[in-house]
C-alpha cells in the first residue's frame, strides 16, 4: 500500500515557479539572459524538461516595441472616433496602426484582430508596466520572439526549453480576463483525445484541449500584474515537441468559429 | 546572495497535484468521501491553504445526473432538427431539456447557454467517461456542489478549503478547449487588479483577472481524459476565501459581452 502510495504520488505534479529578480529590460537585451539571471537570483536551476512561459511585455521592451505616446499623431478618422467613444486619439492611432480588423468600437475599449490574427482589447496596445507616456505594442513576431529566447537559453545551457510568449485577454461569455498563448516555439499546443477511446470504450470525437492556453493560465497565477514576475518556469508537464507549430494554429478562422 | 536566493525561491511557487486513484463514483456516493480516498492511495496529505479542482463528471454522476439514451422520447423538433444537423434526436432532446437558450446550431453541434447561464458545446451535455449509452447532465447547482464537497471535507479532516467545479469548454476566437470553472465555494474568483497602481505608478483600469477559470485550466494539465484523475489539488496559491459568491458573477450578461 506505502509503495503504491509513494508511487502515484511520484508521478503526474507539476510545479509553477515563479522566476523573481529578473531586472528592468530595455530595447536590445537578450530577454534569455535576462531570464537566466532571474533564475539564478532565484535560485532555480533548469531542467531539460521544463516549459518557459513568458509574458509578452518583456519581450515587447527588449524588441523596442514600444512607442511614447506623445510622440503619436493621429489620423483624423483616429480623432474623431477617439472623441466618439471616449478614448486618447493617439491611443486609437496606435490600436489601428496594430489592428487588421476592428470587431467592435465602444465606451472607451476596441476590440481588434491583431495583425496576427488574435482578437483582444485594444489590438494587444497597452500603457502598464511601461514608463509613463509609453505604450506597448504586442511582439511582431510572437513565434520568432519565443523561438529566440529557446535558442538563447540553449546557448547558454545547453537545455533545449519550449516557451510559450504570455498575454491577457478578455473573452466572449465569461466574466475576467484569463491568460493566453500569443507565441509559441518547441512545443505542441494542443493536447488531442480525437479517435481516443476512454476507460468505457468511448471514443471521444471532439476533444482537443489547448494546452498552450493553460498553461499560459496556469502561470499567470504565480505573476503579479504589480510585482514583475513576468517569467514563469512550469516543470513536470510531459509535453510533446514541435518545432515547426506556430501560434497561429490557435486562432479559429471565422468559418470555423460556431462561438463567435 | 545565497540568502536572497532562498527567500525568492521559497515564495510563490505553486504545485498541482492529481489525485489518482480515485474509486468509481456512483449515484449516492459522497464526493468529499471519494476525493479523500484518491489522497489516501496517492498519499496526498491535504493543508489547510490547499484548493480542490474536482472535474463536474464525477459530481454529476454522484448526483445522479445520467440519462439513459435509450429512455429519452425525442420532441418533433429533436427530431426533425437532429436529422437536419446530422445528431441523435435523443441528445438533442437532451441538450435542448439543459439549455435556455439556443446560440447555433450546426454539423452535428449544438452551441446552447445552460440554465446555469453557461454557454458551451451541447449545453454540458456529454457522453465520454460514462458508461455506454449513458449521457451525463452537468451538475443541477454546481455552486452547491463545491460546497457540499468542501463541507464533507471540513467535517472529516477539519481542512476548510475552497472547490472549484471545473468542465471543458470550447470558446470563440480561439482553437481548442480548455478547462473553465463551473462551481464554486470558498474562494474569490477573480483578482482585481483595477485601481492598482504598477511600479511605474500606472493605475491598472480594467485588469480583473479570473483566476478561477486559471485555476481549472492549470489542473486539466495534471488531469487525463482517459486515465480517471478527476481531482486535483491546486497547493501554494493565496487566495482570498469568500463563501458567498457563485459561478453566476463568471457569466457575462450581454450587455457587458464586447467579445460577444
Amino acid at each position: 500500500m506505502k509503495v503504491e502510495a509513494r508511487r502515484h504520488n511520484a508521478t503526474g505534479m507539476i510545479q509553477i515557479i515563479p522566476v523573481k529578480g529578473i531586472p528592468e529590460v530595455a530595447k536590445g537585451n537578450d530577454v534569455s539572459k535576462s531570464i537566466l539571471e532571474g533564475c539564478r537570483i532565484s535560485g532555480i536551476r533548469l531542467s531539460s524538461q521544463d516549459i518557459l512561459i513568458v509574458t509578452h511585455k518583456i519581450v515587447s521592451k527588449a524588441e523596442g516595441q514600444v512607442l511614447q505616446l506623445n510622440s503619436v499623431v493621429p489620423s483624423a478618422f483616429a480623432k474623431k472616433a477617439g472623441r466618439h467613444i471616449g478614448k486618447d486619439p493617439r491611443q486609437v492611432e496606435v490600436i489601428l496602426s496594430e489592428a487588421r480588423r476592428l470587431v467592435k468600437m465602444v465606451r472607451g475599449l476596441i476590440i481588434a484582430e491583431t495583425r496576427h490574427g488574435f482578437v483582444c482589447a485594444n489590438a494587444g496596445v497597452d500603457q502598464s508596466n511601461v514608463k509613463k507616456g509609453s505604450i506597448v505594442l504586442l511582439p511582431k513576431k510572437p513565434d520568432l520572439s519565443a523561438r529566440k529566447i529557446s535558442e538563447g537559453i540553449l546557448k547558454t545551457t545547453g537545455k533545449d526549453l519550449p516557451v510559450v510568449i504570455s498575454d491577457t485577454f478578455g473573452r466572449a461569455w465569461r466574466e475576467g480576463q484569463i491568460d493566453v498563448a500569443i507565441g509559441i516555439y518547441g512545443l505542441e499546443p494542443f493536447s488531442d483525445y480525437r479517435g481516443k477511446t476512454d476507460q468505457y470504450g468511448y471514443e471521444l470525437k471532439a476533444t482537443v484541449i489547448c494546452i498552450a492556453d493553460e498553461l499560459a493560465s496556469a502561470a499567470e497565477l504565480a505573476m503579479n500584474k504589480l510585482d514583475r514576475v513576468p517569467v514563469v518556469v512550469v516543470r513536470g508537464y510531459k509535453f510533446e515537441r514541435d518545432k515547426e507549430i506556430t501560434a497561429r494554429a490557435l486562432t479559429r478562422s471565422p468559418a470555423r468559429d460556431l462561438f463567435r
